[in-house]
C-alpha cells in the first residue's frame, strides 16, 4: 500500500492547496520524502457538505450493517501488514512491540463496537404503551431510543498513532452510532494516518457505505481544525491532547451560533497517595512498580503518575532508595516529536528549579538516537507543594514528583489543592482506608477512575473502564473515551410519540425483532410486546 | 403555614440584606404584603460553603434513605394544603384546576424518583472481574457506576410554579442522585417558592439529611443567580426559561475556570407539519384540536405549537375555517406576569406587521382581570416565511402562525430553515409518511420528540419521554428534564479498580445486595457474582 499524501474527501482524493509538509522521524531528527497536502478551506467545505449528505443515508443503515463496516475496517488495517507498524515506528519513535500491542488494541476496540451493535441493547430503548382510557387524559404511546447526531470531527492524538487516532477511540464509536466522521490527521504521524484512512475508505466501499461516511484532512497548522470545528454541519468533536489545544477547541465550539460538545481529554497528573502502613510493608516492591509506571512509554501516557504523596514514616527511606535506584537503571526513550521532547526538559527543569525541590534521580543510560527522554524524579516537602501551584501541573513525559508530607493531615491538605484527574490511586491497607475517610472522599471526588493499590498506567478496554475525569482532566466528566459507553458521546435520545408499529425503528417495534433489552412500561425485558 | 420571606440557607433562615420585593398578582395588577429578602453575596458564599460540606455527607447516604427524603417532600407539600394552590393562583394567574394537576404531577415526579432509587438499577453498574492469569498482562478487577457530582444550582421557571420550580424537574433528580440543591427562587412566585422550600426543609430534617442538602435564595434581579453559577463549588445548573436567560447562564458557566454544564431548556416553536391527505380527511377536527393546543394555558407552555405548515390543498379552506372559528370562541386568560403579557403582544403585533402576514383570528371573549392574553393566529405564504427569519422565532403565548406552502416541495424548503425543537409533529396518513421521506428525515433531525398525528402540548411524565431537543431548544440535546433519565444530568460515571468487595459501594458488591440489573462481564444480570 502506497502513501497518497492527499486529502480523503469521502471516496475522492483531493489536493487543491499548495502547502505541504513531511513526516518527521524523531529518532533520526530527519524527514521522510512524501508530501502531505494541507487541506484548503474549500476542501473543508466540500468535506462537510458531503458528510451532511452522507448523514441522512448512513443514520438509516441498520446497526448490523454498520457492524460489518467496523469489522471490515479491522480487516483492512490488518491487511496493510507490517508496513503500517514500521511507518508508525519511524513517525513516532515508539517501539515495535508497543505498536503491535496498540494495533491489537485498536482492532479490539473496533471489534467491541461491532459486537455492541450486533447485540443492540446499547440504544437504551424504552417503551411506554398507550392507555387510551386513562382519565382525565389518555396516555399516548411513547417510545425512546438513542439516535446519531450528525458529522463528528476527530482530532487524532500524538501519543497513540492507532488507538487514539484515525481509527481510534473517537472514530469507532462515532461511526458505530451512525455518524459520519471527519478526521483531522495529526501532523506528527501523517503516513500512518494516510494508510489507516485508506483502510477505512476501502472498508466503507466494500460494505456499501455512503460516500462521505469518512473523510480525512491534513494540516500541520490550526486552520483546517478550526474550520472543521466552526462549520455549522459539525455536531461534536473528539480530541485527545494538551490542555491548551483542548481548551482552544472547547472555546471555539462554545462560541458557535449553535454550540457543540468537545469531548476533550486534556491531561492529568494522576496522583498516587501512599498511606504509612502500606509504604512500610511494600517499600521495595512499590519503588520498583512506581518506577516502571513513571518511565513506561517515555511517560507519554495520559495516565502517567506525575505526583506521588507519602508521609515521613517508617518505610520512606527504603522506598525512596528503591524508587531512585530503579529510575537510575532505566534507559532513555525516543519521544514523539522534537517539540514534545524540548517541552519535557523545559518543564522538568522548571520543576527542578522550584523552591525546596530536590532532584532524586535521573535515568543514566541513554539509548541511541535523537529526542531522548530521561526518566526524572524529584522530591518536595508537603508545605512547599501546597504553597506552589506550579508544582500541581502536568509535566508530559517521564517525570514524577514525590511529595513528602509531615503526616496524613498535611497529606489531606496537599491533595485538597488538586484539580480533576483521570485517575487517582490510593495505596493503603484495608484498615487505613477506614481510618482515612477524608482522604478517600477527596480522591473519589476528583477522580474518574479510583484505583486501590495499583498504578494508573494500563487502561483496560472494557465496559467498566471510565476514561474521563472531572475538569480539567476532560472537558466533560460524564463521558469516557474508552469502552462501550464512549458511544454515548455521539448520540442523543429521541422520543417517538404515536407512531404505528410498522413505521417505528426495529429497536422500538412491538415484536422486538432484534431481541434487545428494553425498558417496557418500567420493567427491563427482552420480550416482545403482546 | 406562614410565608417567611427569608433565605433558606440549609436549616437556617437568613435575611442579611436590605433589598426586598413583593409578590405580584397579575390578574389584579397589584402586590401582596409579604417582603422577600434578596440574598447578599455573603449569603451566597455561606450557602455554597454549606452545600459543599453537605455534599460529602449526602453523597454517602444510601439510595433508599434518599428515597425516603423524596417521599417526605411529597408528604410535606401535600400537608401545606390548599394554601399552596391559592397562593400559586394569586401569584401566577393560573387556574386552580391546572394548579391542582400540576401539583399532582410534581408529587408524581418525586415519587417516580423515589421508586427509581428503591429499584436501584439506574446507576448503570458495570463489573469486569479480574483475570489474574491473562497474558501478557493480568486484567484487573474494574467496576463502574454513576455517582453524584456536587452542588446543583436550580433556576425555577415562571410558567410551572410547582413542576419546574423549587421541588420540580431539576431539584427532584439532583437530590435523588445525591447532590445538594440550591434553588434561586423565581421572582414571579416567591410565596409558592417559600412554602415549598419549607416543605423540603421539614422533609430533610425529618429524614435526617445533612444541613445544607437544600437551600433557597431570593432575588428579583440577576446578581444572586450570577454569583451562584460562578461559584467554584457549583457543579451544574438546571434552568427552564427564555433563550436570552439560558444563554446568559450558559456563557457564564463556560467562562468559569472550571466550566460546568447548564442544562437549559430555552424555548421552541414546536412545528406541526400537515400533509395533504391528512388535512383533507381531518380538516374540521384538526382545526379544533389545534386551536385547543395553541390556546391551552394562555400558550405558556414550552411545547406550544407556534408554527403550522400546510399546503394549498383540498382540505385547506375547511380546516382554516374550523381553526379560525375555534380561536374566535376561546376566552382570554391571565398571563404569568405583566412583563410576559406585554412581551406577548409586542411580539405578536410584530409578527402581524411582517410582510405578507395576515391576521386569521383573535379570540373575542375577554375574561375579567388584568394581563389578559387573547389567542391569536395568522397566516403567511411559504415563500414569505422562507424569506423572513423573524417569523421562525418563538412568540411566548397563545400565538401561532399558519404557513401556507404551494406544495410539499416548498414545505420541505420551509422546514429546512428551522432550528432544533423540543418537538415536531407530523400529521400524515401512513402512505404519506412513506411518500415524503425527506420531510420525515428533516423533522427527525431537529426534534427531541417526534409526534405522529398529535399535538405537542401534554408532556407525559414517563421513562420514554424525552423533553429536550437540538440547540436552541435545549443547551444539550443529550439530556431530558422530564422522566427518569433526567437524573443523568447530575451524575458522572466513576470506575473503581482493584477494590476489595467489602470496600465497594453496595451497587458493585459481588453479592448484589440491592438486587439491581448490572452488566457483569458484558452480560446483563440481576445475579450475584460467585
Amino acid at each position: 500500500m502506497e502513501i497518497k499524501g492527499k486529502n480523503y474527501i469521502g471516496y475522492s482524493l483531493s489536493s487543491q492547496g499548495d502547502r505541504t509538509f513531511q513526516s518527521y522521524v524523531p529518532a533520526k531528527d530527519s524527514f521522510l520524502p512524501e508530501n502531505f497536502h494541507t487541506a484548503t478551506i474549500e476542501e473543508v467545505e466540500n468535506t462537510m457538505a458531503l458528510a451532511k449528505k452522507a448523514f441522512s443515508e448512513y443514520a438509516k443503515i441498520p446497526a448490523a450493517k454498520r457492524a460489518d463496516f467496523l469489522i471490515a475496517i479491522t480487516e483492512e488495517i490488518l491487511a496493510i501488514g507490517d508496513v503500517l507498524l514500521e511507518r508508525a515506528n519511524l513517525e513516532t519513535g515508539l517501539p515495535m512491540a508497543r505498536l503491535q500491542g496498540e494495533r491489537a488494541r485498536t482492532i479490539n476496540q473496533l471489534t467491541q463496537f461491532a459486537e455492541l451493535l450486533r447485540e443492540g441493547s446499547w440504544v437504551d430503548a424504552s417503551i411506554d404503551t398507550a392507555l387510551p382510557d386513562r382519565t382525565p387524559v389518555p396516555k399516548p404511546d411513547i417510545r425512546k431510543m438513542l439516535v446519531p447526531i450528525g458529522p463528528v470531527i476527530v482530532f487524532g492524538s500524538s501519543n497513540f498513532p492507532f488507538a487514539y487516532s484515525v481509527a481510534g477511540v473517537d472514530t469507532g464509536p462515532a461511526l458505530a452510532a451512525g455518524n459520519p466522521v471527519i478526521v483531522k490527521a495529526h501532523a506528527a504521524h501523517p503516513g500512518v494516518s494516510d494508510l489507516t484512512a485508506q483502510a477505512i475508505v476501502k472498508a466503507a466501499q466494500r460494505t456499501g457505505m455512503p460516500d462521505g461516511v469518512f473523510s480525512m484532512l491534513y494540516d500541520d497548522g490550526f486552520e483546517v481544525g478550526t474550520a472543521l470545528v466552526k462549520h455549522p454541519a459539525s455536531k461534536a468533536v473528539g480530541f485527545t491532547g494538551s490542555m491548551k489545544g483542548g481548551m482552544a477547541l472547547f472555546k471555539m465550539a462554545q462560541e458557535r451560533e449553535e454550540p457543540i460538545a468537545v469531548f476533550a481529554e486534556m491531561g492529568s497528573v494522576n496522583p498516587i497517595v501512599v498511606l504509612p502502613d502500606y509504604l512500610e510493608h511494600n517499600a521495595l516492591e512499590f519503588g520498583k512498580t512506581l518506577a516502571g509506571s513513571v518511565s513506561l512509554g517515555a511517560g507519554q501516557f495520559c495516565t502517567n503518575p506525575g505526583l506521588v504523596f507519602v508521609t515521613k514514616t517508617q518505610g520512606l527511606i527504603a522506598f525512596a532508595d528503591s524508587y531512585k535506584n530503579e529510575i537510575l537503571k532505566t534507559t532513555s526513550a525516543t519521544m514523539l516529536t522534537a517539540g514534545i521532547c524540548k517541552n519535557y526538559y523545559k518543564l522538568r527543569d522548571h520543576a527542578f528549579e522550584q523552591e525546596d525541590v530536590s532532584r532524586l534521580a535521573v535515568s543514566e543510560q541513554m539509548s541511541e538516537g535523537e529526542n531522548q527522554a530521561q526518566a526524572s524524579i524529584a522530591t518536595v516537602s508537603g508545605q512547599s507543594f501546597i504553597a506552589n501551584p506550579k508544582l500541581h501541573e502536568e509535566v508530559f513525559g517521564p517525570f514524577s514528583l514525590l511529595v513528602i508530607c509531615e503526616d496524613t493531615g498535611e497529606m489531606l491538605e496537599a491533595i485538597s489543592h488538586l484539580k480533576g484527574q483521570l485517575t487517582c490511586s490510593l495505596m493503603a491497607e484495608e484498615h487505613e482506608v477506614h481510618a482515612h475517610q477524608a482522604i478517600v472522599d477527596k480522591l473519589a471526588q476528583i477522580s474518574g477512575r479510583f484505583i486501590l493499590n495499583g498504578v494508573p498506567t494500563g487502561v483496560e478496554v472494557c465496559p467498566s473502564m471510565h476514561h474521563g475525569g472531572p475538569f480539567p482532566a476532560t472537558a466533560d466528566a460524564k463521558f469516557t473515551s474508552v469502552g462501550r459507553h464512549s458511544i454515548l458521546r455521539f448520540v442523543r435520545p429521541q422520543s417517538f410519540q404515536g407512531w404505528p408499529d410498522a413505521l417505528l425503528p426495529d429497536e422500538l417495534k412491538n415484536s422486538n425483532p432484534l431481541g434487545i433489552f428494553r425498558l417496557v412500561n418500567n420493567q427491563f425485558s427482552q420480550e416482545a410486546i403482546k
